[in-house]
């Protein structure tokens, strides 16, 4: 009975994988190394499917009970094909058709989607989105990226590019240059990089004391420093804090008017500052967003942590074969 | 066989009725006057129902050949239940539940949605939307509103605020009260009444004379005597013009990043000004958007006119029912 689903959530340094039954229940989750020496994706393909194949084994499965392949890729993917346009993390400088490199192997669906995307799916699925048909997820991280999903469907958009959070300009004065080529993107100011930029920005021109004037010296500043100096009292720290907050909160009041989602998911490793970003968030998110847009919605904490990643690879299979009914 | 749609567009002044087949051909299409007396819809209702009664026997056909009801209203809607919370403009106070009242005169499913949504949905099917899968409207009338299509489905979020264009903060000096109860508010500055407020705020600051001086001063301006004079080459106007097209492109650069639609339609009285403000639109927003995103994306004119309500109404009797098997 085909009744079980194959995950991958493919990163620069680790592949982490996952057996899963239909209901979405995992039955084993593990990781190996990235080789990320060939260029064109072959071996590390093979390396992914034989490490699958040697669980499902151990696990007492065949490939013949394998309902279908989801897969999560830090790079720009076209959903429809599955075809991965690039992928600096992985060393493919070209296109990497990753169901035709499987289909050598096993005969099955494939789905291969976004690593913000299928995050976004996997705390739909089993982490804060609670199964809500409406959820959208920002992930603040070195980057800022994203996932939406509007009844029950992940929002690709016609080339790709919905749910690309990271880069509506907010920043109005555009004091920061964006890695995409403008200027003024929503992840210049709200990003790890964005928490740097604004100390950087506003160091000079204040009067504030502040604990972390070693690391601004020695070019040192982190995210977390800024965040724990604020939650020790730091004033400047505070003040940064509260910037990056009120863009954040922008952010989620124009998601709110747009797909106006249940819930509103804060995860990547900067949503650990926990209460003193998250309250600050919400506060000016209520001063800012249209009233009938905000009622109801809930701004929360990621659930998964590392593990949305696969979570959301299997989801993929839920959501797009399990629950698709032929439409 | 049930082959018939039938489907209304409600508004303040005339009902447009439709009756369509099920692969949206339109057999014919007229309008009624509204009632506005009955503060409870029933006569609205029941007005509705024998004219399409009347008609569909004209047409040789039974209410027993209907597959389904498509209605839009003014007002904001449930969508999952058909009822209307209140609508100004037919002058409902209360909740009305439209599906329930049309229950008494034929058994059948009826799908209710607000008046911009189905329009959005009406252009997707039939007009400048072309039937791709990601589309938005933004609809350009005394207020600013607007409907969003991600994977052929309308996006209404958890309630019902999705695709509220009108209603994020793009005017950060806060000119200018909403009427939502905000400031700030893109309706503000991009709608009809947007124009008009940038008109009465600028006209002190500037030396520009201009040629609606004497509409400025007995309180007269409308946006459509703002474009006409901007196509004359009154230079305040052509001023104005392109504040109102910025925020318009800003709004765009951010629904791109959102659902990526591939097309942007712009829809409402204010589209009729034609080139002088759509080609300052496009030349903002390809300025402003993030590159991934605004390729391939087209804005476009609306194309359906006053028929885009109805063509929706059926259409949403395609996508609810027709096209979604069970799912």
């Amino acid at each position: 009975m085909k009744n079980i689903i194959l995950a991958a959530d493919i990163g620069g340094t680790t592949c982490k994988l996952g057996i899963f039954d239909s209901t979405l229940i995992r039955l084993k989750k593990w990781s190996i190394k990235t080789d990320i020496k060939d260029e064109t994706g072959e071996s590390l393909i093979e390396d992914i499917f034989n490490a699958w194949q040697a669980s499902l084994k151990d696990l007492g499965f065949e490939l013949e009970d394998v309902l279908g392949i989801g897969i999560g890729v830090p790079g720009p993917v076209n959903f429809e094909t599955g075809v991965v346009n690039g992928a600096v993390n992985l060393n493919w400088p070209n296109k990497v058709d990753i169901p035709k490199l499987l289909s050598k192997h096993i005969d099955c669906p494939v789905f291969v989607d976004n690593d913000a995307n299928v995050a976004a799916l996997g705390e739909k699925h089993k982490g804060a989105g609670k199964g809500a048909r409406d959820v959208a997820m920002i992930t603040l991280g070195t980057g800022l990226g994203g996932g939406m999903i509007a009844n029950d469907k992940l929002v690709h958009g016609h080339n790709g590019s919905g749910a690309e959070f990271g880069h509506f300009r907010v920043d109005h004065d555009q004091r920061f240059q964006c890695n995409c080529g403008k200027s003024g993107c929503l992840e210049t100011v709200a990003s790890a990089t964005g928490v740097v930029n604004l100390v950087n920005f506003y160091y000079p021109k204040l009067t504030f004391k502040s604990s972390i004037l070693h690391l601004i010296k020695e070019n040192k500043v982190t995210a977390k420093s800024v965040f724990d100096a604020a939650k020790e009292g730091d004033q400047f720290c505070i003040f940064i804090t509260e910037r990056v907050a009120n863009h954040i909160a922008y952010a989620i009041s124009v998601i709110s008017v747009m797909s106006n989602p249940k819930f509103v998911i804060l995860g990547g490793g900067m949503s650990d500052a926990g209460d003193i970003l998250i309250e600050n968030i919400k506060t000016e998110y209520r001063h800012l967003t249209f009233n009938p847009a905000q009622d109801g919605t809930e701004i929360v904490q990621a659930e998964l942590g590392n593990d949305a990643g696969i979570e959301g690879a299997a989801g993929l299979i839920k959501t797009y074969l399990i629950d698709t009914k032929g439409a």
